[in-house]
């Protein structure tokens, strides 16, 4: 049970109080838990401070003078909650050994720190790094390579020669290596376009729960280091997300993009294929992406706000009215004599 | 083989004709199959009642006269459809038993009334339920509880502590409590927030195929009893959802969001982070909700009709030439003298 | 290691050069690689013609001229690159056989050429074609039949009376066949609608990774032969989908519509339920179906391009005040004495 004094000297944080108040693990702001640690990094949430039930809060300077019980002042109140909670995660710990009932094809070396978990398959030829974690039920496909400390959380599928980096995580039910969709139109209908490539994942990347990376056709599909992606997301054949990049639910990438560093894509977002982004790219959630964005920047595509059917219904009408206003409009100009430079525009753009 | 005098008894439905009727099954109204029942709810199939090839059909008050034939008359035909065919549903019967291949943690207790499919995994200190279905390849994590009668269809994902209540049926494939995507941003990128809540799920609730639910970052996402999720949705960290709420397929809900009872969101909906819906909303489909919504109410935010490419592309160029429309109005407006109060509201709205 | 003599003769391809130039693999375009084959189909990557390693270009006809270096001339480059390629794509590749692992239920025969593959489960009553490969961790539901050379690459579930056709490829996590989202509501909240039907799947479907297909709630959901469907797509119950229609990922089709043969159906798309679309129908990415569409033709709901955050800010201020724009035209229009046939449409559209 670690003390504010051990949290402040072995986070780097400022403790202006009693060094000797403890806690055993973390809890929310509102309405907070007696012995626990919280945050405060919502402004919103700052009037809950005063009231809050838990032992501690992390908070940053701005706001330390508003809080007078125990505390600890961080520059990112948010980021040192997340390393002081990592204390107090046991969810990725594992006993090492393989369990009885998973197959592990002969000739794979599981090192003794590994896990492989009931009902899971390691096909022949695939390489298993130190510490890694396979889940129960999960698949490792033929020639696949897991970096050490790579977590396949449960149920995840990684294809045939996927290679993927040190200290990845892949979230249950996610597929890695899964055929592209490459069509071509025959005589007598669709034609499958081999799927030669593979997938390669750096070091530090996440994905979410039952998202889908598809093998590329010729060349691989690559995400880079630290690329996180959120769950039930579809990244299609040789797209290539750079590093540090960021993706939430249920976005879809279309084949052989590119997606620079750093960016931010908000989630139920749709990418064309065979465009650029550049590094530092923000997009907002929602947004259909329809050709290459240059970086850095933030870019949408609508960003109509919800409002009453009734009101959304007025709005459409005047929208499908548009062509008859601009002609009511260059009635009145062609009436009072006034000349357009643009006109022949307006239909044509 | 039930009789329609016995359906009308057990059922509590009007029955104007010959008890002695009997029917072996369900079917379609148009063409329907002899020695079947069907039955009458949407009005635009209402030409097809004369000629079915039905034994009997269930309809509204407002239709019995139209029918000739046997029937059943109903306060709410589908309704009373829905109870009648599930007398002939078999794909939920089950033998108890754990199968030879079934991995159960030493200490988990499966009651004799329960059935473990083959491939399937229970996990150290989980609780199973009475007549619990844990179908093939389903892996139920440490410490979650299984509610009596409820039903993993087959591979499910339940993680670490995860809660169900009684009845609930979760569709192949669904993934709950896998990790939220809580990431703060640290010097190197972006790092892992601890996810140490979990999720509770009510009684009666059912989850679609391949839909995922992430584990609270400190307290648990809730889903009250009753709801109902389509396929491939995406139910963020915190998200709470109130009894009987029911969300279409390909919908997501970013996280922490408060979705009240009895609301009906629409599919391929997108539900933005920390914003609060009442109860009884009723959400189109193709919606992005971005901020919160008292209830009860319909609501939408965009409800462009499909037409022919050609025809968009006008439109989208009509909407893209609008601030030049509103400038050539202007430009009238003070050619004509007329003063705007709200001028200065144009571009800063 | 096949000659460009062989590689003419067996694809039926001009050869204006050299027979004896062997490849061994096939590559991209830019850079290309020594020994290999390549081909030039998109027009945009025709100046990396000049420079590319490759050992030999498929072209066209119209580009033939444009490349001294080896090279064959096909009608559809992209369509005899895939061919070709084939010759190269070992990833379907099995040696038959039943994993020791694999639990088959007693009765079901499985034919010397086909492959169960590790912790794969197929129940009672299932029915197993020729050469079929049912990969590791998949579920082969009961009296479910799959067609010769079906291939269920991994983890997949078939469920229950489900029918596979001949060469069908399901990937990785994809479930047919689950319970409809059917619902009636009753006094207590909602009750289950029985999903009594099944799917049929024709000859040389191909379904993406973790998309989802339910099952008819009375009769059957049905994919003609040659249907593609990409990653993460749902398909709603009693869906009917002809022959070589392909949609690409993200997509998501309501219950009971009928989409025609011959469709490309864009990535994102929503498509509404009990809807008929006809043959031969091109919808554009990112599309709301909301209605029946007559085929042949190209149809779209929103083609907003993305721009700046800031610049979209202002389009929808526009589109927000579209209705006051429309008051001062009538002002206007008032003040200059002219009178509209159409005024009273406005609100009411």
């Amino acid at each position: 049970m670690p003390t504010l004094g051990e949290l402040a000297q072995r986070f780097g944080l400022e403790l202006p109080g009693d060094p000797a108040v403890a806690v055993d693990g973390v809890c929310g702001i509102d309405p907070g838990q007696p012995g626990k640690l919280t945050f405060l990094a919502n402004p919103r949430l700052r009037d809950k401070l005063a009231g809050t039930r838990a032992a501690a809060v992390i908070v940053g300077k701005a706001d330390a003078a508003r809080y007078a019980g125990p505390k600890l002042v961080a520059r990112d109140p948010y980021l040192a909650f997340a390393r002081v909670a990592a204390l107090f995660d046991r969810s990725s710990e594992f006993l090492p050994g393989v369990h009885a009932s998973a197959q592990v094809a002969p000739g794979v070396h599981v090192p003794a720190s590994a896990h492989v978990g009931a009902a899971a398959v390691i096909e022949a030829g695939a390489r298993v790094g130190e510490s890694v974690f396979v889940g129960p039920g999960s698949i490792v496909g033929r020639d696949a390579v897991l970096g050490d400390g790579t977590r396949l959380d449960a149920r995840v599928v990684i294809g045939e020669r996927v290679q993927l980096g040190k200290r990845v995580r892949i979230n249950p039910g996610a597929v890695i290596g899964s055929r592209g969709f490459g069509l071509a139109r025959g005589p007598k209908g669709w034609e499958e376009v081999p799927q030669l490539g593979s997938v390669r994942i750096g070091d530090d990347v996440e994905v979410g729960a039952n998202t889908t990376i598809d093998r590329g056709a010729v060349d691989d599909t690559v995400l880079e280091d630290g690329v996180k992606l959120d769950n039930l997301i579809q990244i299609a054949h040789n797209v290539r997300i750079g590093a540090h990049t960021a993706i939430a639910g249920c976005t879809g990438v279309a084949g052989s993009t590119r997606i620079g560093a750093r960016c931010m894509i908000g989630g139920a977002s749709t990418i064309n294929g065979h465009i650029d982004i550049g590094d530092d790219v923000i997009v907002m959630g929602f947004t259909t992406v329809t050709k290459s964005l240059a970086g850095p920047g933030q870019y949408a595509s609508s960003m109509w706000s919800v409002e009453t059917a009734r009101e959304w219904r007025r709005i459409t009408a005047r929208v499908r009215r548009l062509g008859r206003t601009e002609e009511r409009l260059a009635a009145l100009e062609k009436r009072l004599g006034i000349e357009r430079q643009d006109a022949n525009d307006d239909e044509n753009a």
